[in-house]
């Protein structure tokens, strides 16, 4: 309903319940009869609500996403929402690395000024931050102990029961490698992904022997003939069933046999229009790891400079911890990790067919 | 106190106040029935909340700057925390434009989804927006009109008190025009900045005059001496007296001509050590001019793609608006517009020894 | 061929001739007896190699995508690196805007020191930025004169003729504007969109409206009534095949009729699989023309802040020449407009399952 | 020499040597009788250009900083200069993180199609890169070996020279160590900043202590004093002449003892007019470490996602490696570890009024 335009603009203000939110920010460096306070308390306030208002966001996002990729079978029109909301948190992770410009306008001495009366209090401590590791798929057993103890032994009880639950549902991670693992097309009546794939890559190898042996000799094809066959060795690791985690304890992959197959398949073939989203969804699963990485490295380099080799505010979290967790806590490395396993589109085996047919749009004339 | 480091981490959200601050979400598209809402809401309400939340930091660094400009003497030590405080609110400024990255994550269907509950909510009608424009020197005479209305009208007596409150105070504008008219330097002893700048202008411009006659004639000299002519004109525009707001209705400057004088001043003798922190101080305040700006036509074009010709909500702000105040709300333009008036180093007229000193430090040998 | 991997690592320097990149920054204002020169020169002149050289690499992906896009018919299979291309311009044009952060640490009294030796040399005189514009689909009409001349007739005979040559062959405005009017699925067997979407237009309009009688009387009703039957009129303009650009000289629009219908519709049901790509790519292209807008009136504040109210280096483009190019250089504002003729996902009129199913993947169960 | 406005704009591309610049990428995949080639490796090309161009930049700053910093002393005017030019390079830095925006556009299966033709060209291999490293101080044995070799020794001689050129030229740290260690307040007259931070230490923690016992007793209490006790001997390690690196081989301090001092007297009194631009200083010292790590960081996850457990091109740096030079290779990390030495402004030491007004300017009327 239209209502008069110049009136009650204030509806703004109660949309977003300013009242409230201009209004919980309590310095605990006040003081108790004049109030003053170190000056950038406010700051580091406001920075770590906002920090909590985007996290909230990245939590209702992976709500969403992970509510369409939990179904038994992922309907195509869900592919746009589901990258679209991936690429949100993405761009939300990078705005969080690039807001730590505003926190560096504080130096060092500035932030000692109101330190110690932060008492415990630390943003390693935000509750929603171990839920979106939880969530994307970072498990326990994966996580640094901090001071000899599990990760969330200081929180209340609460707050262990919200881990918990999380830690006990399907995470991101398990339902990409189920989806990954349900993708039709890589075990597909007559064709097999990994045996096609396989043969080209003996193809391929094949050639830059001969090309070798032909080109040169000696001590340099001694060289070369080593090279291929160390790639060689490389590639049948991945071809070989024992990849799986669950038959190979040894192996450094995560994600299952099939996932990974398919994972291939779809960066291999992208441009097959029903690979275009997965392909999409994969980059941002990806941007996402990376974002989170660089954010905990460029948290660790502020918290240096601001504290030196002190330990964090809360007694916890201190520059030596946070590079530990540097790579630890990374989930999706398998992805990253599959680029080992690329070659040259010249020596990709084409599609059959009747597999490239079934991943084209009906309305077109071929198929 | 140091205090059991693995205990009471939950202060961490009582220092956020985190149960209220995720709990104030409250999407306005939300079914009675059954809570269903428009998935893009909830992103709209938390990038408006951080807005704001950074829009309380900005007029938090503006009370602390303009306590300490409006003092009647500034305090030299005074220049580090105000060069610091300004460069945070340049900071925040560049982080709300990359901000909207994030915003366009939103398509304008998805926006159009919601729009209609809106109502008349609309970030146009921020107060906190508002009063960061009037506290840093936006004149009410310098608005564009709303609706043929001014553009407090919709608010309700609070609000509208706040502004006039601020309206009457010193503004940012005025406090640096005083400071910076105060500036002993310019016209000090025997030294009169304005007469030395001047004789070295003329030196200049008779350089190059005589270097034309002696190096080219008939239309092309004729040329070149309209042009340095014109550059005659143009500096004594500014060297006239009348260039003041006060005498002189027509001058476009809204800096007093003693302020002019200590601005122009300060840049070219910039690297004298008491004129370094001022230097920086000017810098920074073309930094917020100019990062404002660059919101309002980010902001412009946002609102552009998501409701197009259609005025905004809160039957408000549509682009065509705010684009006629891109210009028309710009503050510190004389600033921009000093570079006008600036000549090479080479032909700079140098500073008497007496008065460098006087900007020098105390434990140095000279002076 | 693998070789030894200490040896020859200078072939770095020989792949990208950094021999000659490296010696090629030749400052102007280089004293000919002692080479001194203004030190921001340097910064000046690489940031301008810099970006000519981003410039080259967006002509060479335009190329690309309008090799693609030229074709009678858009390969499903192209849709992928066509939308990676154009996602690869924004990003440059993004990082250009960036950019200028670096330029910014030169004050205008460092650039008032090597100016005047630039004599007519400017970035305003960029033949590969006017190419691009050029490429993207600015015609010459739609140029703002300079000093009463022609864009290009400062250039050399063979500049002209690269200008000219871009001017006479398609843009990539037109190829967008035939690949939408191709689009297949806006009328197909009895399916109309117009007619669908203006059928639900109209229920809406007539909901509210009932909803008003229903609710409000008086003049309350009347203001509500009219802001109705404005509604209908802004609807009907666009449901009107005179909008075309054809057939009516006043429209303001620049697509024709059939494309802008199939922007629309693309808009609408961008969640179908054979839509995803080309609502992505349409994202793109206005995401392109917002980066090219922010990035010159970025550059117009720096040029305001460099040499004020003076004209810029080669006489040529000062800021209020740059601020007039501001809009009437846009290109794709069409679709940002587009945008004023959406309507809530709930009025939305529902595909017929026949058109729904042509747009989906072949190796599904359903058609 | 003003000239015909209209004409000769082709000076812009005279100026820049655009005939040049722009003609030297030559793909390395095209094919020898097409000419086709990868589509992605343009990118790479010019991608590393501006990459080597911004290097070129850094290492002309790097020329002027370091000239005035190497003065036997460094002039009070030199400050701002410094200042800027440091700046100057953090901005370029960032810039650079932010280009692999650009780069990551590139999807793996892209430069797969490329990687074999670049052969041993790496951009491990930059010499400008090594020579920037070099320059503000990493030592030759500071590096990791790579392959079981010194980083240079695929280099062709006349690079090698310029290495070991470097090498043997005061770097910045040098510099900044001899600059600091000459600050005159730190050890003046009878003021020993030393002393007076040393007692004003044991001031807080004997404060700390007695509040302790007042307030509680038994394990809490223990705790209590066992944390004072460790902080003392934190404190007294710095106290110690011992933590000079030249008397005590096991410190882990590379700045001189006096430096250390100089630089906790300068970020504690960093208000004092003297003071300013040196802590401006050593903040961008500090921003510059900071950002070239976070390149190193973003660089290795890039790498990683493009060749996933492959070493580089160039047979060179692999994930893994470049990963052991994050820590490794950093040069300014004393500056942050002084974070660990501050204390609150309450607590802090008032300089003596002799030694506040040495800072002052001239001007003023104290002193």
């Amino acid at each position: 309903m239209t209502q008069d335009k110049t009136k009650n603009w204030d509806q703004y203000g109660e949309y977003l319940a300013l009242d409230t939110l201009l209004d919980i920010q309590k310095p605990w460096s006040a003081d108790k009869a004049t109030g003053a306070f170190a000056h950038d308390e406010m700051l580091f306030i406001i920075f770590h609500q906002t920090y909590e208002l985007w996290f909230k966001q990245i939590l209702f996002e992976l709500d969403d996403v992970q509510m369409r990729l939990g179904r038994p079978v992922v309907d195509d029109c869900d592919m746009q929402p589901i990258v679209k909301h991936l690429h949100r948190v993405v761009e939300i992770l990078r705005l969080l690395v690039r807001q730590l410009d505003i926190l560096e306008t504080m130096t060092p001495q500035d932030f000692t000024d109101f330190r110690d009366h932060l008492k415990t209090a630390s943003g390693f401590q935000s509750l929603q931050f171990r839920l979106i590791e939880t969530r994307l798929g970072l498990r326990r057993e994966d996580r640094l102990l901090f001071n000899h103890c599990q990760y969330d032994a200081g929180y209340c009880p609460a707050s262990q029961t919200a881990i918990n639950t999380a830690e006990h549902e399907t995470t991101l991670f398990d339902q990409i490698d189920k989806w990954l693992a349900r993708t039709p097309f890589v075990d597909r009546d007559d064709y097999k992904f990994w045996d096609s794939y396989r043969a080209a890559v003996h193809t391929m190898l094949d050639g830059r022997e001969a090309m070798a042996r032909h080109a040169v000799d000696g001590d340099i094809l001694d060289r070369e003939l080593a090279a291929i066959a160390r790639n060689r060795t490389k590639f049948d690791s991945i071809f070989n069933k024992d990849a799986d985690t669950s038959s190979s304890p040894s192996s450094s992959w995560r994600l299952s046999w099939r996932a990974l197959q398919a994972a291939l398949f779809i960066t291999v073939y992208k441009t097959e229009p029903a690979l275009q989203g997965p392909a999409s969804l994969l980059g941002h699963i990806m941007d996402i790891d990376a974002a989170m990485s660089q954010w905990r490295y460029r948290h660790a380099l502020m918290v240096q400079r601001m504290v030196g080799m002190n330990v964090g505010t809360g007694g916890s979290a201190g520059y030596g911890y946070l590079m530990q967790t540097l790579e630890k806590h990374r989930i999706f490395t398998d992805l990253f990790a599959l680029s080992t396993y690329l070659i040259p589109s010249h020596a990709r085996p084409p599609l059959p067919q009747t597999i490239s047919n079934q991943m084209g749009y009906r309305y077109g004339t071929t198929g």
